[in-house]
This record gives structure tokens, sequence and C-alpha cells, in this order.
């Protein structure tokens, strides 16, 4: 059976979100300092989110370190109440710690146009040659392997899987928090030392005590106000779409056989999509930028304007958009392309939706666990047959659509033409108005 | 005279310090969104702070938007007590927002690196050929001119100066509280709201009313507490150390007619030490951290393994050091030498000091103007000689010195010389062991 | 016109929830010197809620300076946008400084017993014979009656009415943030200064700008959440029951000529139903716990024992009960009876009900004022049309039935009789389990 | 040997300042529960600072259960360290919930007037014929005694002692937190969290990581400020003043067989000096404010005129005063004769004095234990010979005078007689002027 290998005094981190975070196992230790770890540093949890809210510059690492802590002190409540081994506690919080840790840079829109999943990256992290894969053989010589499938949500032990794969789970409650904090905005809070009290292990996951159902459904709403106010915001959405134009350019410029004033020698693997782990471990939110600062001196006219775009945040504007509205985008395209603004990477509608709670339903795309409360009974019920909130907002998937263009290239067309596209553009005098005192936009 | 240019309605910023940045001026709205400020979002307000606590990741810029809106709380307070003219006050607000604009990447490190003062580079921005000049020659022609001289404390009204440079001005006010607010340490809070209300304009400088006392006290307390807690933090400084050991072997190779894998353009200008305006703006921290990336992978063992530490947060041990253990640095030398540990690179004393609050000294290097008191009578008096905790620490420069080196290369050299080095290193047990209990070391 | 009367220099109350109450008016300074208004400071906010919430200590005096203080800020943004003159803005001060200067010790149990409405001795106590009358009246004569008339809703003004009286007033918004830092309970909390940054001033009342619904949804949420959390814990209930017992058993026993120890001098009044003003200022929390001092070593066991139980926090126990359980009281009565536990003390069933937000119903009992947002167009749309979250609570009003009676009497039984009525008390198992883990019972 | 007796489930209490107080033993249960403990929610943990902070109207029972948790969360830090049996972890439990039992209504000035000791209470409270005394006896027929003596600090265990009663211990640390929290001044923080960590237990007497300097010096220096800014408020000491008079002259009333309108019953005993635990424990703050309101009905005009100068905090005014001003007293009691205004109750020198730190003077009349650091090396050194800073406060003790009096009474005078008062009282202008613009006054 595997033995604790513990440090010879407790270390600590300074956390602003949890006081502190505490280490005992050298593992850990040894894991937070690996290099793929450290890497995590070098990308910002909330992507282009720093354009709306100046105080969201945290990182990966940051926020990392958090779900490793939640997750100790969520095993510390399961004590006397449900048998860990060791080697499962470790589990749990190597889980916490390395969820994440196959992110890449700006996820959401390199992913997209370099077609990956950083999920293949972290199982590819956790077993391959890496330093963290050297120090998880260390504890056992499966344990790499078991990991990786807690990650994936395919172990068999359901209940270390839901810690950090639920709708309530150690890695969402540390972001609501923390990006809160971090942004500034209220709304992420809730009382996390309640929902420490009230779960409950069972052998196929967690459940809540009935009396806490008050503070599970304060999350709940806690998460729905976090997406549509800060995750969703439509000037983080336009860092996106000006982030994604930069990427789709360079690739079809790449394609085309430009000659960059110098090789972009780290993009390479990607553009020719022959990416090995070092080339992926290589990639962080700084060789992005250092890109768009050598791009915005190139020849090519639309590579240059993005990258000066996302530099110096002069995004895209918006309006409003709808499902109904997709007819109307081939004649805005043609006046576009009348117009010279390329229409592939000056007009880009964007699409997110949200479903803040969801029972179990069978067959379901993403088949989501439900929140279960404990009666005082000992029976188990669904959530939302107890709350009147959650059952409002539960299963329902919100959409919001928006149009995002470069105003001023619009304003600084001739009159006429100028005025057609506005027209078209719609109805709305005041593009991209609402919100707008939230933060500038 | 000049006419207020106001905003169509007031744009707010969501700020976790300051609750909100209001932004009424259209000149202060145009200066937030030009390039040159919002470089500042790729430079660390910390520097290398963030190796010891994960939380110090915000930028100067989140910084300059929190000392532009306490100058504009400061001369809210100040209506019906001075007249200001709009121009003084915009000379006031964006002195505020501009003053750390010329900083650049790591400053500490790479200005001694280097050998400039980002002071420089403020002025030339503010002179230059920058959006951010012909936003300010809108206002007036002489307008950049004045500001340059406010900032570098030139400008003859003393009370503007005093408002950004002074014991207790808006730029020190916003940093405690903001440094103190992202590590998640305590020690920086006072009550500043209680200092804005108890300060009172003078022709030549700020007073507080004596009934303030207490409360100033308790701000330059924080100062202290920060300073040795935070900003001097042995870890912090040795993320320094290793940084400078990179820019200097950088140099040197280069000197040498090194053969860089890939050339490094943007740095480029500062190891030929011809550096204009536009290189010095394309400068940030990406840049800075893409290059030891590429670095990592070069031939020269040295700078190769300099940047894998910094990346990957293997920093430098150290062990307390004094004055009088100068001495014993030509034998440490030497044994590193001998050992094939280049002493150039891999053994530094870093040497810090700070001077929490200063009386007035006439024709002392760094002349401070003192913290004056205003009695109930309305005679002025000086701040240490009624508060006998600051008469405790004023004037008496503290000083410290560390020994940094690499550890882990020492431990790896074969028994006889590694113990030799060792005990050579001094009596101390336990390297590096005081406060690692912090931020792990 | 009226002309403003300010004080020489602002004063200032240090708040924890608003950090400061600014005061400026001479009128106002001297209302809240008032003895009246004085008084207030011997009444808590939150009733018997210290026996669950051990922080909810606070008094009246303490809440109703921060419904003035938001007042304060409310009228601030209304600059600009609409005019009010300065006795307009006066009434709204006084009526938020003033609304609840009418209410007397526990003032749920007092009046239900005693039999009046403390909102009619806020009228008498603003039109008779006090000191606040003799400061009104030095506004304006007519403004005594003018100020009762906003606090009776009465008013013609809408607008100023809303503000006091609505469902998001400035007494509400206070209530909330102050209960929920007294109590230290997170779920209080909301983004007050979103909130007033949204508010709109209109006519006939407020309105909100679309861009802040979620602010005001979540407003609507933690008010959802105090009720049931906080203002309806069932302990807290406990404690108004016995009170309500206390007071029944004093009045009947006066009714039937019992000799108390020494005459309830300051009760006399309310015993015999003949109250003056002056009677019922003298009254306050102080007063009542002084009788149940005395009290505690009357004779009479039923009087006795009810206040020992009060003071001494010895409360009933309770178990769930149902609008359908009703039928059972009458055999649970003749028990109680049979085992010497009057029941006309010892057995109550208490109900609550709470509809945390409703449009608009033509004809209710209770006309509620809906909240309208106002759209980008201008628009009015009333809020639970946009927000599903408001909507699912919207106008369902929930009610909570509970049964107390004192545990230890019927543990104290002989054994069948007790098992009897326990049987009879219902399936629960645990008598009072829910929610006893936040706060002891 | 003693058995742990535990709850069956853990019991909660929410608490704003430690989040959550937690309790497992029966008997810390039984005896927050006893008739005793809940006494103490009637008696106000800061007197009369109410007046001057709103805020600060929490119990004492409060901050009972807060140095309670507290003492808890030491004993945690001690696991592994020192071996602690579970009688002595209960006494250290029992003796930081019951250290402040014995206090009384208004303690400082209700003592002064009646001549008694709260410590002597508390004594005889655990030793006499309580339900607390009952209590302790399940434990051990001879903890009560123990118990006693730890709180008067004379058991011979001395960590023990040090840990209820030293410069740093539970109960001054919290009551600066709690004290801090409720009246909203930030003063009062410090790194609890930190301190905590860095304690620890030696035989007789904790010691502190020398790496944990900075946070005991915040701690000094948060100690420093509240008793200045907050505890010795002028405001505070005026209501002190006020009451210490009421009492003063009911005695001589009583003493003179003056006819009360109806008879004082629970006051007799300390009136007529003939004092029973039960009378005492009778005893609580609105007994004292009943009588308060019965009294500003009475007859005798200083009586009367004092008690409602109390109730609607229309205190005395206050000038500076010199130690070297005494002997200015003589004529100004004439003139205050000569005025019809009695000196003996309307003219009060109040002195104040603190001695933030110090280190021991063997044979002191109050010996104070020094703080000690533990050096890297295990060499304990005193906290002083560190800090410069609290070396500059080190056994400084700092006196402060004022003279109080009743400014209206002064002013209502014909203006020759109030002009040569005012004369008197001195040159400062403006009287009381000092930190008004704190809390009003």
């Amino acid at each position: 059976m595997l033995k604790p290998l513990l440090l010879e005094e407790e270390k600590v981190f300074k956390d602003p979100v949890h006081r502190y975070v505490h280490v005992r196992d050298q593992y850990i230790w040894d894991l937070i300092n690996s290099a793929e770890f450290q890497r995590l540093r070098r990308i910002k949890q909330l992507g282009t989110s720093f354009f709306t809210f100046h105080g969201g510059e945290h990182s990966r690492f940051n926020h990392s370190l958090g779900v490793y802590e939640l997750m100790r002190r969520i095993l510390d409540t399961f004590e006397g109440r449900i048998h860990l081994t060791y080697e499962e506690k470790l589990l749990c919080l190597c889980a916490a710690l390395l969820h994440d840790v196959g992110h890449g840079p700006f996820s959401h829109s390199f992913e997209k146009v370099f077609r990956y999943h950083h999920e293949d990256w972290t199982r590819a992290i956790l077993l391959g040659d890496t330093q963290i894969n050297r120090i998880l053989r260390r504890i056992d010589e499966d344990f790499p392997k078991k990991l990786a499938e807690v990650i994936a949500k395919t172990y068999d032990n359901k209940l270390i899987v839901s810690l950090i794969s639920s709708q309530l789970d150690a890695d969402r409650m540390d972001y609501l928090l923390r990006d809160a904090y971090y942004t500034g905005v209220n709304y992420g809070n809730f009382e996390i030392e309640r929902i420490l009290r009230v779960m409950r292990p069972q052998e196929d996951g967690i459940v809540f005590k009935f009396s806490g159902m008050h503070a599970v459904e304060d999350y709940i709403m806690s998460r729905y106000q976090m997406y549509w106010q800060v995750y969703f915001h439509p000037v983080t959405r336009s860092g996106e779409v000006v982030l994604r134009k930069i990427f789709q350019r360079a690739k079809v410029l790449f394609e085309q056989g430009y000659a960059f004033h110098q090789e972009p020698l780290m993009l390479l693997p990607f553009l020719q999509d022959k990416v090995e782990l070092a080339d992926y471990l290589a990639l962080d939110e700084s060789v992005i930028l250092f890109y768009m600062q050598m791009w915005r001196k190139e020849k090519d006219p639309i590579l240059k304007d993005l990258c000066a775009r996302f530099l110096d945040r002069n995004l895209y504007k918006y309006v409003e958009f709808n499902s109904r509205d997709f007819h109307l985008l081939p004649e805005l395209k043609e006046l576009f392309e009348k117009a010279g603004i390329d229409p592939a990477y000056y007009l880009e509608v964007d699409t997110t939706s949200d479903l803040p709670y969801d029972f179990y339903r069978a067959g379901d795309e993403e088949e989501r666990i439900p929140i279960m409360l404990q009666m005082p009974s000992g029976d188990l019920v669904e959530l939302s047959t107890k709350s009147e909130i959650v059952q409002a907002i539960s299963g329902k998937r919100r959409f919001d659509y928006k149009l995002y263009f470069p105003m001023d290239k619009v304003m600084a067309l001739p009159g006429d033409l100028s005025q057609k596209i506005r027209e078209r553009l719609g109805v709305m005098e005041n593009v991209g108005a609402s919100r707008q005192d939230y933060s500038p936009d």
C-alpha cells in the first residue's frame, strides 16, 4: 500500500481567495515546481476578459492552486464520513491541481483555428515525457493513467470524478470565487464554507444536506450571473473575435507561402499541423503576444491591422443579432466586400449560450449529473424539485448572438456606402450600447 | 481659457480596489485608449513578485487607472478649499494616469543592465511622436511640456507636484492598497477614505488635519510593512537576480559575436545601444519571456540554464549576508570558479534598503518633503514631532544584504568541494529558511 | 422658498456598511440628536434574531442612519436628471431617517398582543408634542404633515414615496446589507453601487436602466435568501413565540387582578390600554427586559417560567407543520392539558410567509409597485418580463408553518404520556433538526 | 483520566469575525447555554462606545464566543508540538469562554462607584451556586478551582495562563478584530491567521517564530491604534463620566434617605452594599437603563438631568487638560458653584493612559510578560530588541487628560459669568474639536 510522503514542514502559499493554500505532500510540492505546471503562470485564466475587466489578469497557475486547496478542504470534510485511501486522496488532489495543465494560450480562440482539444494535451502531459509524468510515476506506475481517467471523467470511482467534474465541483467553485475577486465583480460570491459543511460523500458522488439548499441555490445564481456578466461580456468576445481572425489570417498567409519578415519559429509546428508535445509546451501567451508585436510591422495590411487592434485594444463593435437575422448576412458581406473591407476577417457573428443548471437527461449530448439533496430522512432528491429558483432556470439554454465588425472602418467609408452599411447593420442607434457603463466599450 | 471637453456620459471601469474608476473627460478617455497606455497591460506592476505571491500578477495599466481615480477623488475633496483651473486639474489627472507610462518590462533589472532610466522614456513618450503626445497637444500646445515637468517634479506649482510625488501621494496610496489586494497580504490596508477626508490643500503642498494623524501613522506603517513583507521579499529578489544575469549574459554573448539560433530582432536596439522610442515602445514582458523560451534551447549553457531557471521558477537560494561579510567574497568566488560555476552569473550579493519616512534634510541626495500636520490653531508641524511611532522609524535607512547562488549546482558538486563551499556560505544551517512558510521557497 | 441651513462643517459617522454617513444639514443633525431618535438605540433592528445569529445585536438607530445615507446617495445620482427642490430633498432625507421612529421594543410580538400599529406611533411622533416635531416645524409649519404622508405612502409625489417604500427602496437596501454584515451571513450582499448607478428618477417613481437588470436580479435574490435564511429562521421565531406568551400572560394576570411583587409602572398604560405618546416613548427593550428580570422571581409559575426561558435562551422546540395538519391541534391541546402543560402558553403554531417580488395587481390587499426597467429605446418594461429568475418567484407567496412547544416539559412527563405526545407531534424524528447546523438550537 | 464527552454532531455559530465558531464538547455547549453565560448578551462589550461608533453595540456574549473560537484554533496549531491532556485543553477553552463572565453592566463606571472588582465576581460565579459551577464540577470536582486560578493568572501551568492573559493572547486578539469589525474602524485588523501559524508553545508560555515578527508588530500597532482611536475616544469617555455621575448621585440620594418614586429594588443591594451573587447576576444593562428611564422623571434635578443626558446622548463637552493644569480646578469649581452648577457632578477631569507594549520589569506594579521571538537558531529574544517600531513605543506610558462639563449649562448662564467660565476653561476656541469629524460630537 502506498505510504504518505510528507514534507518536513507544511508549506503555504498566500492566497487572496482562500487565505492560504496548504501543501503537505512532497508529490504535490514537486508537481507545483514542475516546468509544465509553472508554464500555467504564462496563461491567463480569463483569456481576453482583461479587455473588459482590467483586474482579470490572473493566471491558470493561480486558479489551479485554488482548485487544489478547495479539494484539500473537501477531503478534510470527508474524514469520518467515508474512507478514501491515501492514493485515492492523492488522485483527487492531483486531478484538482492538474486538470487545466493542458490549456494553451487563449485556448478558446487558438483551439478553434488550429483544431485541437486541450483535453488531449492534458492527457499527453500526464502520460508523455514530462517532469509531471516522472513525478506521478514515483507514486505508482499506474498513477498517471488513473489520473488521466479521472480528468477525462472515465475513471470508475464516480465520487472522485464528481469532485472535479460536476455541476458543483472544486473547479467551478474556485473559478467563480476567484474571477469575482480579481475582476472586482461581486456576483461570484457565495458561501463556500457553508457549502463545504453540507457536502456529503456517497459511493457514486457527492450530495448536499437539505439544510444547505439555499447555499446551493446561491451558488447556482452566482454561476448564472458570472456567465452573463463576466464570461460572456460582449467586449471580451470582441477580443476573442479579433484573436481568431489573427490566427486565421496567419494560417492563410502561411499556406499561401507568404514571406514573414522573420520566420515564426515557435508557431511553425502549428501552422504546419505537426505539433509535438515539446512544441505545445513551449507555447504560452507571451509567445502569441510577441508575434503580434512582430506582425504589426508586417506588410500584409490585414494581419498588421488585426494585431495592432488586439495590442492597442481597438476592438470591433457589435450589434445585437438574432437567429432570424442570419438571412441578412449575405447582403452585408457583399456590401463589406464592395467597401474593400474583407468580410472574412471583418464581419463575424459570435454565438454563445449557457445552460446554468441541468438535471439528468439520458442520451443528451452532454449528460449532466444533477445536484442531489439529502433530506433529513436520508432520501435523495434532485435540486430543482425543491428549489423554485433553480427550477426556473433549469434545463433552459439561453443563446446570445452578436454581430461584430470594425466600426472605425465603416465610419471611414465614403458617406453613402457608410450609411448604407450602417442601415443594414440594424435599427439600433447605440451600437454596443448595452452594458457600456459597466466597463468601457 | 481651456474649456472642459466632457464625454457624453460618464464611463466607468470596475475596479476591485476603488470599486469604480470614473472617467468624465474626453482627453482622459483618449489617453487610456492610446497604444502607449494600453502597452502597460503587458508590464506587471510587481515585476518578479509573482514568484512569491502568485496573486501579484496585475499590470501597470491596472495600477495607473487606480492612481488616476485616487487623484480624481483628491481633487473632489479640494472643492471649496482651493481653486484649481480646469487645466491644472487636467495636469493632476494626466500626471496620475501617465506617471508610469515610461516603464519597461521588469524595469528594475532591465534598466540596471541596459543603463537607462524609465523617467527619460516617460518624458520621451509625452514629448515625442506618440498618440499620447497628440492627445495632450489637443489640450494645449504647452501641455505635454508642463506635464513632463510635473512628473519630473520640476513644475513650479508645488501642490500639483506633491499630489503625485511625495511621501503620501496618489501613486503610493494606490500601490499599497492594490498590491495588498492582489497578493492577499493584509498589511497594505489603511483607511484611505479617512486620509482623503483630512487632506487639506495649501499653496505649496498638501497637509493633513491633526485629527487624522493616526490614519497617517497607519499609512506609514502599511508602507513599512509592505516593503519588508512584499517588495523586498528574498524570493522576489532571487527572481530579479536571475533576470539580471540573463540580460547580462545575452549582452556578453552579443558582444562576443555569438550566433543566436534566430536573431533577437526586438532586442537588437538594446544590445547595440541604439534605442529609438519606437523600439522601446515595442518592448514588453511578453517579448522578454519569448526570448527566454527561445534561449532555453540555445547552445550556450549559461544562457540556457538561466532562462530555464526563470521560466520554471528554479531560482537561486540565499543566505543572510552582512556589510562586514564582503571580505569573504573573493574566496567564495575562487571556490565557485574551481567548481566550474561561473561566479559572474551564479554568485551575487543583492542589497536593498528602505527609508520608510523622512523629514526634510536640505542637501540630501533625495530631499524628501515631510508630511505636515495642521493643528487646530492652523499651525503646521512635521509628522514625526507628534507621532512617536513615525519618529521611531524616521530617517532610519535599513539595509538588507543577501547572497544568492544556485543551491542545486552546489549540491551536485563532488562531496568535498560541495561541503567546503557550503561551509564558506556560512553558519546558517537553514539556507533561506526565514519566512519560508509565507510563500514557498 | 426654503433656504438650505447647512452645518459649518460636514459631520460624519463611521459606518461599517456604508463606510461613512455624511450629514450636512442642520435639520438632519438636530433630528439625529433628538430624544425620540436616540431612543432607537435601545431597540434592536432584528428583534429576537440575536438568539440565532449572535452578531445581530444592532439597533434601529444604526439602520436608520444607514437608510438616510443611502437616500443621500440616491439623491446625489439624481443631480442633472431631475429637479427636486431643497424641501423635496429634505422630505426624502427625513423620511429615510425617521421611517422607523415609531417602532417599539420587539415590535412584532408586542404589537400583536397590545394591538397597535407602530405606523400610528410614527405619525404621532411626527405630529405630536416631540422634539422631532419642533425641529420639523422649523423647516416649515406644514412639513411634519407632509412627512407623515410620505411615510404613510399617501403623499402625492410618487417618486418621493417610492424612494422609501417600494420593492427596491433605501430602507430595504440598507437592511439587507446591514443585517448581512452584522449577522455575518453572506446572502444579503448585492452590488449597491451598481444599483445606484442604474437608478433613474421619473415623475412617478424610479426605474432602472436595462443594462443593470442583473444587479436588480441579484438584489431580489438577496432579499429572498435573507428572508428564509435569517428573518424567518425557526429559532428566531421561537424567541418571538415565547415573547408573545410572556406579554399574553402578563395581560391575563393583570386583568385577573394579580398582585405583582412591584407594580410594573412603565407597562401599566399598556395593560390598561390607555397609552399616551409619552408612555410609548418611555418604552424600549431595556424596560421589557427589566420586567422579565423582575417577573422571573414572581409566584405565578407560567410567567416566571416564560421569562426565565427568554432570558436564559431556553426556547421552544418545533416540528414542521402543514396547513393540512391543523385538525391535529385539538387532540394535542387536550393531551397538553392532561399533562398539566397549559396549551394556551405552551403550544403554538407560528405561520410565516413571504412574497419576494410582485408585479402590480390592481385591487390586491397590498398593491405592490412593480420594478420597471428602462430599455435603450426609453420604453419601460416590468422586471419579471425580462428576468426568468424573477419571473420564477414573482407573485408566489410561500408559506411556512411550525408548531412550537417546550420539549423539556414534554420530556419530563411520565413515560406514557410523554411518548404519546411525542408521537402526536409527528413523524419527524429530529425535532427542529433542519438548519440546526447553521446556528445552534 | 478524563474522557472527552463530545456532542453527537458538531454545532456551529455563524460569526462575522471568525466565520464560524465550532463547538464539539458537550461541556462547552452546556456552559454556553447556562443562565450566567446567556446574561452576557445583555452587557455591551464596549460600554459607552456606541455613543461614538454606532456600530459598537455588540455584547460580551459575542466576544466571549470569539475568544473561545480563537483558543480552539490555537490549540489546533499545538497538535504535534506539545502535549496537552484533554483536561488541560478544556481548561484553556473554558478560560477563554468564561474569562469575562463576571463583568457587570458598564463595568468601568459601575465598579468605580460601587467599589468592587469584576474579577471577584468571575471567581464567585465559577465557585458559587451557579449553573456554570455545576457543569464544571461534572468535569472534575477540582475543575472550577483550577479554572479560577487560570483566570486569576495564579495557575501553575504558565503556558495555559499566557494563552488567555498575556500581551498577545486569545482575548486581546479577538477584541481587536471584533471591535474593529463592528465599529467599522479599520485599525484593528491584523493577520490573525499568520499569527496563529507562527505561534509556538513552550513549557512556560508561547513564543513566536522570528519569521512572523512583522505580523506581531502589526498586531501591536493595531492595539495601539484601537486604544487611541476607539477605546479612549473622548466622546466615549464623556458617556462614562455622565454614567459615573448618575451612580454617584443615586448613591448620595439613597444615603440621604431620598424617597424614590418607586423603590429601585434591583439596585438596593448595591446601594446598601450587601450584594449577594444572585443580586449581581440579576444586574445587566437593561436594568441600569430601566432605572434611568424611571429617574428621568424623578424630582431631584441633578439625577433627572443626568439620566436624560445619558438616554438622549446629550453628553458633556471637553477641553484638553494637562497634568500642569490641575491648579486651575479650584477656581473653576468655585465659579461653577457660584453659577449653581454643582461641580461634584458637572466638572470632572478624566484621565486615561495606555502602555501599548512592555518588556518585563521585575517588581513593576503589573509585571508584564514580554513577547518572545524564536530565532532560527532556537534562541529566544524579546520582541522590542528586534523591532524598532515596537521599541519606539515600548514601556512608554502615554497619558491623556480631559476636563468634562456640560457646555449647554455654561452657555445658558448670564453673559458675564458664562464668558468668565469659558475663559477659564481655556484658550481652545473649538471645544472638543479634535476628532469631531470622525464621529459626531
